[in-house]
């Protein structure tokens, strides 16, 4: 049953031209009535949109959250417009959100947002996110398929289902799409059909000023399948619908690679002086250029927001198409369930995105005693929780040994002529190889989350949080359930020297709303970690984990010291001040500095001095405690503290306060063994000791 | 004379061979001594890295800073020793450096930087930077060129050299690698020569698991001149150095594209084991493999660091080599200062990065009560001084129009046929489009920064400072005199919504130790923020600049408001409370909420409450003010203290203290016109005056 169903010949009657000239219509309406906007590209890719969204992909208004449609994803998402004229046709949206677009409060936003609107998939309008996204859609599915009906013929089974993308210049200028695309030929995803809109229109006008590449070309060197549809000819621009049509069907056909289509456009045809500008790419046109163009649809030039009567009906007609396919699909995938009851339970789990009973039991403790580094501890709890978490897959860029990212005797993800001799896989495996692609695994890893069911990971050395992180920070707009593993946390990672060396990375990486970032401070905490993160799949998290070992502490019984459980509070008392009452300073601290303030606090604890340690691998967490609890962790009246962190001290002036200290690091790193670093740049138990006397000196002073 | 002298046939003796044998033994010396380190690329590239510093470039190791130079990229900066050892060949290193390699204090650290060991052009480690390096150095030698010796033939002007790169896998799959090559292409940079080194290995071992892309014909469809050297044949390994010099030799001859040359080697080979393997990439061979690979080698297997007299004396004729190259070239460029004494002036000026006497005077001011963004003021400052600074430079990702990059009446740096109606160019032109390449323009600035001569600029929105965040790091760790136009700079940018507004991005700018992060607050401070980011070439600046208008402050002698050339010191007192005496609270703003800050200093003032408003347009030249200034502007002793910033708190809490507040904002902006959005984000006089109250209510508290 299940292949997108568009194996029939087009239907293309002058309704649909209407409808198609209605787009237009609207895109300028929209964009006039604001005041500004994207109209150009909306205009000219109206028949290629309409066509997705009516006749190709399985799709029911009903249901925009169906698992079994297909997936459209907006890479250029500055035409917003394109999608939400769709979204009304379909019925989601009405024409009063036409009317507030790009206004405070409206489901209509300058870009498409995820969750704001219904039917938007993703948020698009940084370049190049958008195919990222598609291929990691279309590699969700596959592993979704695997998970769950695996023996199915292809085009067989209900969790088969195709992803559709526009791009635009932007998405193939942006290097986030070499990454995306190189790796999405690799993968061989037959399932991702990239509609490419031509205009050689951008922003500075005239592509021809900086770009020349022949992208067909270079998609074909990927492994893709390329087909062009000129509509730009000699003199003349011709819509052919069916030449499109014709280049869709011979994309669906396509199993084993993705498809695509290189579509060549006039922007904003046909305004008569706004198209094939660069004005019209992100201008209003102006009242009279819209006058002239309605004119030459056969509209009223005086009306706006005019959709006739026929034309609504025939375009709402979508929402029967829908509801037949469903009710198709429901066929299979009732059918599936009744055959597959263990898998159901799977499925319905991961729907739901609910954890299997017991699963934090499989979580490994560690001894005290033994130095492990939190990175190592992760990789234990990966393992551990595989057998009992299938839902959960991830890798790494080509660092997976020294992220240890790797579960214990797993497949990798790979078509089988791929995988080798260190990596054994096979298609529907579940280890991630990204390659030396962080951006395109951050956008992957958006996309993964986005399709649904399964929970990704990827990994990195903490360093390169910069190549992804627009990535993350969209993950973090979309509170998307995704996890990083960062490793090699600070100058710890040693000879590396500078450019390895993460220095302002935690500051930067807590500057984004909504991103929880846990730095554990020993191999329970770390543990800790990966059963908070996946527990609660409302924000991305980052975990920050050591290259280089550190002390596991005693959390016994009478030890002193609090469970790691504790973790999940953000911040809590480590171990406190020997003998009761409030202790005269508090030591902060996370990740491998956590060792250096337990051993101050025992020096200063031979001078009389009473030291709390608070361990804090995450500020999110601890900020959305409540003020009680707060006060009790880090008491008000106790102004004394020291803040320790190899990394600049941006992020801890607000625990530190007036009186505090702040153990940081304020300039890059070097290359040297990290215990030589450490010492050199002041992260020792004495300097953290010799803070705190300083601090409780200016809180008497 | 001044193509790279290259035209003869290859000698290669046996001495050559044992040279190169040697280069291995070093390689595996250097690492197994330290204990870590990549010795496998080292190994395997040892004959293309001694052709290139023995035979190809023009190069004079007595003077590495020579600006007639061929430069070398290592864009796969792991392998540092494949550099570290021919500047040891050439005489700028030592034995004992590459005995201290990766270690504390050494030069020899584990990835090259720029400016600690003489000879390394760039600082590599991040994949991808290097290759966009080499893109902006073949650019600033055209545009050095263009404005010195114009009317030589190719080949002909002193100001003619090379620019080579090796890069690696890594370097290959990076987005970046794409950005910066397709550009590369459409400037049809003819003096750029790229060896891909295609082992098939990287990290997690047989790249097999994560790529599959045709790299030549990507560059091909980007409009590369690209060749194989195929070194791996069948069974065997061929070390055809005839070949590769061939191929060298073809690459020299290519005027009109960049080169790429395939070679296609076994990573560490012949070391019998790790020869072609992951491990052999970034680990220590073990004692027994390198004493197995010094015996195949015919080397003596028990002994280190062994580099025979014949062999150091016949490299070390390099410095006769360089002596003759350079004096050849002396003389063309002694005949073209006399000839051209009005540019040899420009020339000198330029390699000192000294500015002219009265340049200042060029810089615009703006008349008080008239609204400008200070993306306008910048743009009118641009124009103003491009007359009278040839060396500035830039453009923008896309943007021009935008981020008002553009001077007035200047063309284009582009191959005469790229030109456009709406951007007309040259090949010697002047402003820059970097196309929809963030990442890529970041590493081209640096590039440009490093040839030396001209400086630089390259603009996007604020918000995409993400995309090109590794190369503003880089910048920063190099102290390169690059300016970065960020216009659209807070949610005041309006109805592009969330994904295209800054919140956490001064913050995490801020972060990035030595970048300079300036946020002027009117017309007048975005010119003088200017001026100072000119005069001071010793780090990266990044201008934050409003798309809205901002009110210009009247300064005038009378009016109580400091002039904007306060701005050089990071923080001023703009306008101090009525009346004498200590103010009874300090606003501290920037950018487009200082006037916010001096509206509340009114409404304060009617109540009787004094309000000092300071202004913050660069947080790190405050900083570097000495202490007894900065106490002058912020009076330890007044506590109440209100800081306002349209972004995250996080770098305002030292400025606050325990008694201040803050206006910032801690979440996401949303689609909506930016009065409305300032006005629902609590961006008002009122609310700063409200802070301020409260503020106040704290220190009495």
């Amino acid at each position: 049953m299940t292949a997108s169903p568009a194996s029939e010949p087009l239907q293309w009657t002058d309704l649909d031209k209407r409808a198609v000239d209605t787009i237009r219509a609207l895109a300028m309406d929209a964009v006039e009535n604001t005041g500004n906007g994207h109209p150009g590209t909306a205009m000219s890719l109206a028949p290629a949109a309409y066509m997705l969204f009516q006749r190709l992909m399985r799709y029911d208004p009903a249901d925009p959250d169906w698992s079994g449609r297909d997936r459209f994803v907006l890479s250029a998402g500055h035409t917003s417009l394109t999608l939400y004229i769709q979204l009304f046709y379909a019925g989601l949206l009405d024409l009063d959100d036409l009317k507030h677009f790009r206004q405070w409060g409206s489901r209509t936003p300058g870009h498409p947002e995820h969750g704001h609107t219904p039917g938007v998939e993703t948020t698009t309008g940084p370049l190049g996110q958008g195919i990222g996204n598609a291929v990691g859609m279309a590699m969700a599915a596959r592993r979704e398929r695997g998970l769950l009906d695996p023996e199915a013929a292809l085009g067989g089974s209900p969790f088969d289902h195709r992803v559709f993308t526009i791009v635009s210049d932007g998405d193939i200028e942006e290097g986030i799409s070499h990454e995306a695309s190189a790796l999405a030929a690799h993968q061989k995803l037959g399932n991702l059909v990239a509609l490419y809109d031509d205009n050689l229109i951008s922003i500075e006008d005239d592509t021809t000023i900086a770009k020349s590449e022949d992208v067909g070309a270079r998609y074909e060197a990927y492994g893709w399948h390329v087909q062009t549809v000129e509509w730009r000819r000699s003199e003349d621009y011709v819509e052919d619908v069916e030449a499109l049509w014709s280049a869709y069907q011979t994309a669906l056909a396509e199993t084993d690679r993705p498809s695509l289509i290189v579509l060549k456009t006039i922007i904003a045809w046909p305004a008569p002086n706004a198209q094939n500008t660069g004005k019209s790419h992100g201008s209003a046109l102006g009242a009279d250029e819209v006058a002239s163009t309605k004119e030459i649809l056969g509209f009223d030039p005086a009306k706006s927001f005019v959709v006739e009567k026929d034309v609504l009906a025939h375009v709402r007609q979508l929402r029967e198409r829908g509801a037949a396919l469903h009710h198709e699909w429901d066929k299979a995938y009732k059918a599936w369930r009744s055959a597959n009851p263990e898998r159901t339970q799977l499925h319905d789990r991961m729907r739901e995105r609910r954890l299997p009973d017991g699963w934090t039991e499989r979580i490994p403790s560690f001894e005290a005693g033994k130095d492990v580094a939190t990175r190592k501890a992760s990789g234990a709890v990966i393992s551990a929780l595989a057998p009992v978490l299938p839902e959960l897959w991830g890798g790494s860029a080509d660092l997976a040994e020294s992220n240890n990212t790797t579960p214990d005797g797993e497949p990798s993800f790979v078509p089988p002529e791929y995988a080798t001799k260190e990596f054994p896989g096979d298609w529907y495996g579940r280890v991630l190889h990204f390659g030396i692609r962080e951006h395109g695994m951050g956008a992957i890893l958006n996309g993964i989350a986005l399709h649904g069911g399964t929970r990704p990971y990827g990994a990195t050395f903490l360093v390169f949080s910069d190549y992804m992180r627009p990535s993350v920070r969209l993950a973090a707009l979309m509170k998307l359930p995704v996890i990083y593993v960062w490793t090699h946390d600070s100058v710890g990672l040693g000879e590396d020297g500078p450019t390895h060396q993460p220095v302002e990375h935690l500051a930067a990486l807590r500057a984004i709303p909504g991103l929880e970032v846990i730095r554990p401070g020993d191999a329970n905490e770390a543990a800790a970690a990966w059963q908070f993160a996946l527990s609660r799949p409302n924000a991305p998290k980052g975990l920050a984990l050591t290259r280089q070992n550190l002390p596991t502490f005693d959390r016994s019984e009478g030890s002193g010291f609090a469970p790691a459980s504790e973790v999940g509070k953000g911040g809590y008392v480590l171990v406190d001040a020997p003998g009761d009452g409030l202790p005269d300073v508090v030591l902060i601290a996370t990740g491998s500095e956590l060792q250096l303030a337990v051993a101050a606090r025992e020096q200063l604890a031979a001078e009389g001095i009473g030291a709390r340690v608070v361990s804090m691998p995450c500020v999110e967490w601890f900020d959305d405690q409540d003020q009680a609890y707060r006060d009790t962790v880090l008491p008000p009246a106790v102004r004394a503290r020291v803040c320790v962190e190899a990394g600049i001290a941006q992020p801890w002036h607000r625990f530190a306060g007036d009186k505090g200290k702040i153990v940081s690091l304020e300039h890059f790193g070097a290359s040297a063994d990290y215990k030589t670093l450490f010492r050199e740049f002041g992260f020792t138990a004495d300097s953290v000791a010799q803070a705190a006397r300083e601090s409780l000196a200016a809180t008497r002073g």
